[in-house]
């Protein structure tokens, strides 16, 4: 039977409901071996899955685990979800904003192994702020203040986590159909009325093409079908880092600054606007326009800083305590000319190696540490301008500046 | 690097010597998982590999393990492999013909996982019969009778071992690339000066098609040149098992009969004189016709089976002695008709059943067990008339007719 599935598989066919669940059930009870799943994995990746295979896996992905129900909390539930990239920091911005007029958010998110820490990690930057809060303290805090970004409770979809786990040693991450249903899964399982997904494509993202991007899209918005579940997604680019921080603490400096309206016409903000604007348009089923007013309304007033103040408040941060590194290093422009190019996965790589993300589960993060781009792309600089700014603790640094910059 | 590797194979490009040098020997190292190594296995089986990768990965396996070398025994040495069927007891008639015509034949067999046992677990059903001869004694007894047919003795690829044990349980044996080089690296490493390959095709077979076939055929030959040896293939049917028995010593038996000349006209006898033909055409560098006549006449003679008998005597064995059970069941003919298919696959599945063969490593095989033919494909048959014999030991036996036969 185990042979047969991967076999199946192997040489192209669809597999069934039973032959799905037989397998990554067996898989997560310990009767189907490592190598095994990985085997299947992997023609998985090469041979693609059908929409109904698809709808299969997420179905037995949720079936895996508990089910949140925050339906006794007043208005729509709106989640948000990014494939992840370089100094991705939009849900310290977005969420504040979101809640701030009035949709209320509950956002779990995850720490995940990658170059920079996940939102989790960004917002334990803050001295003293606590991602483990109960289902109990949950309502609560959502019930008074509208937000709350905090860690998963319960055991939601234990499937994903033995699977993702594997997929990440085994060469088998970026396959659209493994991405749809291990993000939805959750999603569906964490109790969203609405779910707003941020695609990423690019050199510091899962996916490195525009069309596979609008492949998973399309079946995430299949799926969220499924299950009745509105589903928008925005693809949006990670050959460049967002924004202008990556590194934990540095980039939740950047989100404030976002925040208190301090940023203003980059690609960043931009995006942090633009999904905000989704979401509360979800959220109130209002037009884009009216939303997009809202948001931008919930900066300049102040309310939106005054959300995220108001969920450190709660969650036990000291604002006044985010910590930067004093070790500094400055890059200055060899040339002058324009940014044409600044790479998101080689920055990434420099920040894990500054130690601002892990590389394996038991590592610990240095939170103080990452780079400031001074300049950004499409920017002029002249020779001897300061690009990047290293904030580091590590006595040893590379910087491979032609990896990272093109200028002319 | 384990990553790189994968996805690039994932993706389909080729991987480089180095590349391949580090994965399969980390592999063997124990520094790089099973579930890697399952997960580039299907990345293979999938996407394939190129020539220059399949010489890279042969070259790979060769050097993992010791290498033989008979050179100190006169005349061209001649190995032949078959990739496995049904009823294929082939060298137990071709390796004493060839021997007796003056061309030495050391073969080393293996016992190997299957619906039947290999011909070395065939050839202990004679009992006495030694088959763990150390390489001292092989180079004497070839000197004497000019034939062994025995184990492996040196430490001869040991990265097939660990190589098909994983394939074995993660649906990744029937890749042409992965069947050439671990077919191809033990026969170089054993030190024959030709090869000749018998490739089976069918349902009882690794492979189904027959397209497949000639690609490993024209690979295995291009393997050959590379180490400078003259490789013959020949691709035969496994859609039908070979012969008239399916079982240990009933296979023994009828390798008897053929050698004795008491078996003539049918496709096993026939593709026995073709493959005997082929080496030693090769073994004494005359042509099919006259190597051809040749064959005939050891058989007619008598060579060939004296041949067989002094093998077997000097190994220890009795050949009064080859055990077939007495329990017997016979299938007769629901209708009369002319047999239109004997399924190899299903037959072997009974085999397997009977206890013919072992399905785990440490399972015992029962030499006395097996199926008979009592007609071959193409055969008429009258309702009521006897189609085959079961030789069983076991209480409960399951016959299902249908799968097996078809009459009309």
């Amino acid at each position: 039977m185990i042979l047969e599935i991967i076999n199946k598989k192997r040489l192209g066919y669809e597999l069934s409901y039973s032959e799905l669940d037989y397998f990554f059930n067996g898989y997560l009870n310990g009767e189907i071996a490592d190598y095994q799943m990985s085997s299947l994995l992997m023609a998985i990746c090469i041979n693609g899955m059908s929409d109904e295979e698809i709808f299969s896996l997420t179905k037995i992905f949720i079936d895996s685990g508990d089910t949140l129900d925050f339906s006794d909390i007043l208005g729509i539930k709106v989640d948000k979800h990014s494939t992840g990239g370089i100094g991705d920091k939009t849900t310290l911005v977005i969420a504040p904003i979101v809640a701030s007029l009035g949709v209320p958010v509950v956002k779990m998110s995850g720490r995940g192994l990658g170059y920079t820490g996940g939102t989790i990690d960004k917002l334990e930057s803050i001295t003293g702020f606590r991602v483990d809060l109960s289902d109990e303290e949950i309502i609560e805090q959502v019930k008074k203040i509208n937000l709350v970004v905090t860690g998963q409770t319960a055991d939601l979809v234990p499937m994903d986590k033995v699977i993702y786990a594997l997929r990440d040693v085994t060469g088998t991450v970026s396959s659209i159909p493994l991405i749809a249903s291990s993000v939805m899964s959750k999603k569906i399982a964490s109790g969203a009325d609405k779910i707003l997904i941020d695609i990423k494509v690019g050199n510091g993202a899962l996916l490195q093409k525009k069309e596979d991007a609008k492949k998973l899209s399309e079946l995430m918005i299949k799926i969220g079908e499924v299950y009745h579940k509105e589903v928008r997604t925005v693809i949006s680019d990670m050959n460049t880092p967002l924004g202008k921080t990556i590194g934990n603490s540095l980039e939740v400096l950047e989100a404030i600054n976002v925040l208190k309206g301090r940023e203003k016409d980059n690609s960043f903000v931009e995006l942090c606007y633009d999904l905000a604007t989704d979401m509360v348009s979800m959220g109130k089923e209002i037009s884009k326009g009216a939303a997009h007013n809202l948001v931008l309304e919930s900066i300049k007033s102040g309310s939106a800083y005054k959300k995220f103040l108001e969920m450190v408040g709660m969650q036990g941060g000291d604002i006044a305590k985010i910590k930067v590194s004093d070790n500094t290093f400055k890059i200055k422009s060899p040339v002058s000319g324009k940014i044409k190019k600044i790479n998101a996965l080689e920055l990434g790589k420099l920040a894990l190696a500054l130690g601002a993300g892990k590389i394996n589960k038991n590592d610990k993060i240095d939170y103080s540490v990452g780079i400031k781009l001074n300049k950004l792309l499409g920017d002029s600089v002249k020779k001897g301008e300061v690009l990047a700014t290293i904030y580091y603790n590590k006595k040893e640094i590379e910087f491979d500046f032609d990896s990272i910059f093109k200028i002319n």
